[in-house]
């Protein structure tokens, strides 16, 4: 085998991603090899600058460029309802469903199988931001997964002794654009109990 | 939209790649951000060097460490054989197959769809060497493609007035491992055709 260092490292970079086989490190090198230099260079700037230019967000523990992040900082949230996520992307996908309240992101959610408990997760902050703000709604928007909802109902039975608090899970139900005939029994019958007047 | 401009430019970068979705870029992203920061450094050396310390063979146009490259530089290596590749990847399958020649990159295929000629290629430099080299036989590794067939027809016809160079061409047939059950009807034609005596 003689393949150029430089090409090697590439490769295996792209190698060591998720979900990215030997074939697929292989292709993108090469690509980037024809593409103009500004690519890879684009790609060596910003996985550079990934870890040293963000920090975790000291209250909602997202990831961003300044402590407090900016949404914790803006003033023209709601400060009445946090949003509990997670991980940062479903929190940018509540950003783009237009959520206007404020996030926490658990970094995970409870996986005995992968050895994750409570403690390894964000839960405690999340007590105590409950304890100092004026918080009125936590919703609970952790996946609909096996994890996401032990990860719920832990962060729930933590939660009930606040008096007044509102305790809310996003609704199951059919997803939009989806098809009856193809959802499967326990999505269905979420989406029957669920269901709203016409 | 909130998102960090760090984590906006990797997303970003990722998707420049090609077959890289936003949904697989992003999902890259924050595993870069979880992942330890060692990660993201041999990504960002690698995409750092990849242009920096590669060049185009003189000789054989493989992209290399060196010019020559590696393999044109060895005195272990065939010298009476050149194996005409499309481009660099073509070249490791062949080496993986411990082909012992040398090679000739063409860095593409003509393609009048895509607006490649013969003279986007690397033909020009394959006729001076089979010019003034001792090179006895030509092997148009080409892909079995549309575009690599009628690549290999071009060359092999400019290749023709060169009195006693053997002009050939990789077996196509079944692959090894294959099910006939499951071959298109060309490759089975190929396999037939090139049927040998068992």
């Amino acid at each position: 085998m003689t393949i150029a260092k430089p090409i090697r490292s590439m490769i295996e970079a792209f190698e060591r991603l998720p979900g990215i086989g030997p074939k697929t490190a292989q292709r993108l090198t090469y690509y980037l090899l024809h593409a103009p230099p500004e690519e890879s260079e684009a790609l060596a700037e910003a996985s550079q600058s990934l870890k040293k230019d963000t920090v975790l967000c000291g209250i909602c523990f997202n990831v961003a460029e300044a402590d407090p992040c900016e949404i914790c900082a803006s003033a023209d949230r709601r400060m009445d309802v946090i949003a509990v996520v997670e991980d940062p992307l479903d929190m940018l996908a509540l950003e783009k469903a237009r959520f206007d309240g404020r996030y926490h992101v658990l970094h995970g959610a409870i996986s005995p199988l992968q050895n994750i408990g409570p403690d390894e997760l964000k839960i405690r902050p999340l007590l105590s931001r409950v304890h100092t703000g004026d918080v009125k709604e936590i919703i609970l928007a952790t996946n609909p997964t096996m994890e996401g909802e032990a990860t719920a109902m832990y962060i729930a039975k933590l939660l009930k002794p606040f008096v007044g608090l509102k305790i809310t899970r996003l609704a199951r139900g059919l997803p939009v654009g989806g098809d009856i005939e193809y959802a499967d029994e326990v999505t269905l019958t979420r989406a029957l109990e669920g269901r709203r007047e016409y």
